[in-house]
């Protein structure tokens, strides 16, 4: 069987573009709009996604520019996800939640009900946060170091694994006769203990239909790396090469089969900024539009956020380079993009936060619908990618132009699903349904762990 | 005019009645199913209901008679309101929250977020959580002291409000023109710092459609009162019979009275427990069928559950009375509702789980739509109600009784709408929407506390 692309949609209610709220086919109300987000969801699936993104901070983005940030406010993840279900029936939804300054029994406790709600349609794309302000809303004056954010986050992981597996599958008898409700023998606590939670369990929820909702993660660090390659099955990346892509792909590979992994449960997809036209000019002529949209100070603010906050720009002129800066908690792995890209290019700040502004670091395509499917095809094969992240510039139109002149090239190169596989993200990604880790040793998990 | 009954529906996926899942109307999967709250939904909104409201605990209940508990896994509400949500117009949702296991960053979000998915139709059941149980899954050997715990609730309410007054109403100008997409004035960190909770603001979302979300309590006991007198606006509660529910209606307003609160800004909501018959032979038989369906050992794990675990009637004989046990932490309310009724009535163990097996701890009817209405209207005119909280012993059926028998009956007397007075769950209820705190001071909070 040919390998198929797998295709994420990043859909926040606006483009990835950071003027995209100023275009004119943009909703200015998109961000707080369930309708739009619905809109999104149904063109999503139109064309066959996989899944719907959202990605997620526990603080408002209201720094740099003040009154720019189209970012500054709009929907809780689950939340909307939950709705958005309701009008769905295929595509799957991967909600970003914080391993920092959530507690695993909520956590755990929200993604199986997202994933019954939607008939196993939840992932979880587990981040850490970074940056001082999420963990100001969250009663510490400064956020935890990088390496025990990855603790934490590997702790937490396991505990909402294990609280999935709390109950069986078959738990549930509801047998009106007897009045056995559940078979107490297929339920049983946790009684986790460790450096960062104790929980004790079980979870107040049955097992969700997907067993465990599909495992996320983006971190490009090497505690990053080597946890992706520990516990992903979806790994977002910002790749800008086929050889960079490709180095990544064959390193994580390589970390998770050296953990025991088959290459196939972790599908790589890379994020993808495309301006799509039916010729080269037109394709050209979107992304001027929308570069011509972009404030200064807009700009400016973005490679502040981008590097972590401490690479305060103001000071600088535009038309320089990009000053040095100490390496810094936070985002690492996009501090050093931006230093790469500035090295590598010459970029001065202004063409910096122009060439950011597009896709946030992300790859950016401009071109036919030909044109991004041979990219795409080509990394595809030559293990670059299993599939992409698509960040269409702005919405609904950078999607639109996605879902009807690229989609039909794919399917007619054969490396694009026609219709949708089966019921659950996990069927249509190809993943395997994970086994509880106890169903064999009844209520008492302390047997499964000698 | 003449005052109208405020109504909620308490729909958790199966009726109130300890063995209505063993009714052969309930679906035996009614928790986990998504079909079955909606058509629920879409019932209690025909009936023209405020709010749809779920009760909440954050472990599973899995003790007493193991197996036997249809409440031991289900839905998280807010989720599952956020779906609701997209199938219904008009009923509101009363999701219940916690303040002893939840960050207030997280709980102001969620509902903010509900508010605007449901276009101004949430309402926050704010309680404590109480029992080992929920502790234990956060990190916790035991639950925090009764006192301890309403101050963190008060604390916590106070920061929730306090973010979802971080922007202002008209904070967005998203002009396309001048790239301008908040008024920086109009948002403000909260910096609040307390006892319990440091959190830095704002919120990452806007005010609430509802400028809050409804805020609901149920606490009894003396610090409940206080509590729910200082910031409820809508109060359930447990109450037998018009005397005790004149005496805690006038209680609770009186203290909202020295607090500067006028009585129409919190509506009192008894529970009822209705079994409706065409005749009072009618009603009995569903009430008699019911109960013929309770198995004793899930009886005495009621009883067990209702006063905080640590009553445990295991040892003692069924048909003997109630054993004498020390006020404990948890629910005091519920444990001395039971001392009280054991001690009125002389009921055995048995006859006390049969009677608190209906509803609880809440009131009873057996009758007629005549007389249901009546009891209903004389709470209403003689102030020991603004309306009621109803709660089914099975689903649908005790709900569609409800709906097609009583409801009319209610409408023809004039104490009932006959539509939706408003949009939002605020103008149904006839409250007021609240004026932000800082929204005539600008971007400093600090000059508002001055």
């Amino acid at each position: 069987m040919s390998r198929k692309l797998r295709l994420g949609a990043f859909l926040p209610g606006g483009g990835q573009h950071v003027a995209a709220w100023r275009h004119p086919d943009q909703p200015l109300d998109g961000a707080v709009s369930l309708a739009f987000h619905q809109e999104l969801a149904a063109l999503a699936e139109r064309g066959l996604f996989d899944a719907y993104f959202l990605a997620d901070t526990l603080s408002a983005e209201i720094g740099g520019r003040e009154g720019g940030s189209a970012k500054a406010a709009g929907f809780e993840p689950l939340t909307l996800f939950a709705a958005l279900s309701v009008t769905t029936k295929h595509i799957g939804f991967i909600a970003t939640a914080s391993t920092s300054y959530e507690e695993p029994y909520h956590v755990a406790r929200r993604f199986a009900s997202l994933d019954m709600i939607s008939g196993g349609r939840a992932a979880w794309n587990v981040v850490t946060s970074h940056g001082d302000g999420p963990a100001r809303n969250f009663g510490l004056a400064a956020q935890y170091g990088h390496d025990a954010r990855y603790a934490r986050a590997a702790e937490h992981l396991d505990v909402v694994k294990q609280l999935w597996d709390s109950w069986d599958d078959d738990a549930f008898l509801r047998d009106r006769a007897t009045g056995v409700y559940f078979d107490p023998e297929k339920v049983r606590p946790i009684r986790h203990e460790g450096a960062f939670f104790r929980v004790e369990g079980p979870l107040n929820a049955p097992r969700p239909p997907q067993g465990h909702p599909v495992i996320v993660q983006a971190g490009q660090s090497e505690t990053g790396r080597d946890f992706a390659a520990a516990s992903a099955e979806v790994i977002f990346t910002t790749q800008q090469d086929l050889a960079s892509a490709q180095a990544f792909y064959a390193d994580v590979k390589g970390r998770a089969a050296a953990l025991g992994r088959a290459s196939d449960e972790i599908l790589i997809m890379p994020g993808l900024a495309p301006f799509i036209g039916a010729t080269k000019a037109e394709a050209q002529a979107k992304y001027d539009a929308l570069n011509a949209l972009i404030l200064p100070e807009e700009g400016i603010g973005l490679l502040n956020a981008l590097t972590g906050g401490t690479l305060d720009l103001a000071g600088y002129p535009l038309d320089g380079p990009l000053p040095q800066a100490p390496a810094t908690e936070g985002m690492k792995s996009r501090q050093q993009l931006l230093r790469r890209i500035a090295d590598e290019t010459g970029f001065s700040i202004r063409e910096l936060y122009a060439w950011v502004a597009t896709a946030r670091g992300h790859l950016t395509l401009i071109g036919t619908p030909v044109e991004i499917a041979d990219l795409m095809e080509e990394w595809l094969t030559s293990r670059g990618a299993d599939g992409f992240n698509i960040l269409p510039p702005w919405l609904p139109g950078g999607l639109e132009d996605f879902v009807t002149l690229v989609i039909p090239e794919l399917q007619r190169r054969g490396i694009f699903r026609r219709e949708y596989e089966g019921r659950s993200l996990r069927e249509n990604l190809g993943l395997k349904r994970p086994a509880n880790r106890w169903s064999s040793v009844g209520s008492d998990p302390g047997l499964a762990a000698e």
